[in-house]
């Protein structure tokens, strides 16, 4: 059964594959360079999805200086539309809905193919900037417009750290039509433990079922990604920043800590019956990075069937 | 080689196993069949020393309720002495030195045998009543009087958390003679990975060698047990905490988890070059959990020589 009918059906054990858009200044050979290494990766890979991100600069997010400098990316949908033809399993399309004015969103939404498109609708990073479309209108939107697209959110486990109610959020976003979830890049896992066990307590609560969460994975093969990862708001255990400080080899360290932590989380889920899925990408543009994310889903693919 | 000259060297690989000594009521036969069938448990299971505690009330650390109701026990020096003759491999003998005049300190401490006898000096719970003899007074009696005796301190992970200056405390009982370390309770390990990530940092800053340190390891049996490690100030992360709530079979959950964190801290210990090695203890008197604690030391020994 194909992702998003398993994703519908409220079933875990898939694999997803983030990918960044290549940046907007990119045309013609680079793009297509760009473009034919992504699907033939894909197509080798084979994950049961993709998922395409809409990047933000998010300087509201955070005043301190962006480690890599801020680029202009292609709208992750034409991506999807005008250069990956070749990749023709199902596609979990981000949409900034800020970054959007209404009319715009509702024509996207009404053209999308439900059984192969599914999308991850995002806030803004700061409510004093809410953007053009807020993300309550965005939900209304899909609802009128096309209510059997398949509609993701955006789960942050360093959140409920911060304000313990990211299990409420959750539950608020199911009530407003989402169907999965997809997690900030993940190097806590006993953060997302202590949200998932929320999260399982609450749904039990209410009596309604849980629904899939894909656990975002991203190797770091510098200190800069490092430095990077941080700066997105993930938080890495001080003891795990240190190793990967310490070591000759930060790429196979992180490849290391990524891997324990996959485990970690599907094993935990699986007891708890709460369905995970994961979503391997690469912060960064670097090929080594992308080349051990690849590796890394290889490496979890069978511990999502165990 | 044996206990006491592994830890002067600075070696870990050790297997502790910690006892509390019977109730102060205890006496004549009843005394005795404790102390039998503690020999009895200690020769199967054969580790490479007793570690016996010296239990304070400790009202003044937690002015909460005890879940178990506080029993003198036992002064663990008489309790050695008098009844486990037939134990006769190395002992850690705890005081809490706030209990003694300095005379009966110093005297105990004369009288040990350093080749099998070592201690862990203990400060009182709260600064506000420190009692006949400091710790740091204490330290100083056994310089002058028996400085061979090999001499160690507690460690606590939680306290790095609230304060971050473990790792500093650390050093300091180094300065001051102490040669091991035993930490509280554990069931937090990113706690613990974290003490010991900056406990490297600062010996290598110093250009000391790391002391052994050994984790404390209990399982727990049941929710009351459960009620009384947090009441000693051991931090539960939430997610592990509800798992045994939620289980049919507390002991064996807790079996579960106490043996993941002894493999992780063993593994993450070897990894940054800290000596380390392990003390199962069951902080309750339960049959079924003592049981239990010797069951995962059997368990763990292997991973101790990994």
């Amino acid at each position: 059964m194909d992702l998003v009918q398993r994703l519908g059906r409220g079933e875990g054990g898939f694999l997803l594959f983030g990918l960044t858009p290549p940046k907007a200044s990119a045309a013609g050979v680079d793009l297509d360079r760009i473009a034919g290494s992504t699907v033939a990766r894909l197509q080798s890979l084979d994950p049961d999805g993709v998922v395409i991100y809409d990047i933000l600069e998010e300087r509201d997010r955070n005043p301190e200086t962006r480690p890599f400098p801020f680029l202009p990316t292609l709208d992750p949908a034409d991506y999807l539309d005008q250069h990956l033809a070749g990749w023709t399993k199902p596609a979990i399309v981000y949409r900034a809905v800020g970054k959007y004015p209404e009319d715009h969103l509702s024509e996207w939404l009404r053209q999308q193919p439900t059984d192969r498109v599914a999308t991850v609708l995002v806030g803004a990073s700061s409510s004093a900037h809410p953007g053009l479309t807020t993300l309550p209108r965005a939900q209304e939107l899909r609802q009128q417009t096309q209510p059997d697209l398949l509609t993701g959110a955006v789960v942050i486990p360093e959140r409920h750290t911060n304000r313990g109610d990211e299990h409420l959020r959750m539950l608020a976003k199911q009530t407003a039509g989402c169907s999965f979830f997809v997690s900030q890049v993940l190097y806590d896992a006993d953060a997302a433990k202590n949200l998932v066990s929320d999260y399982r307590d609450e749904c039990d609560a209410r009596g309604v079922a849980p629904r899939p969460i894909a656990f975002t994975l991203s190797v770091c093969g510098s200190l800069k990604t490092l430095q990077f990862l941080t700066w997105l708001g993930v938080q890495v255990p001080r003891w795990m920043q240190r190793d990967l400080e310490r070591s000759q080899d930060t790429l196979a360290a992180s490849l290391d800590h990524s891997r324990a932590v996959g485990l970690d989380m599907l094993d935990y889920c699986r007891r708890l019956g709460v369905p995970a899925g994961l979503n391997i990408e690469s912060v960064s543009a670097r090929r080594v990075e992308i080349d051990a994310a690849v590796q890394l889903a290889s490496e979890l693919r069978p511990a999502l069937h165990a």
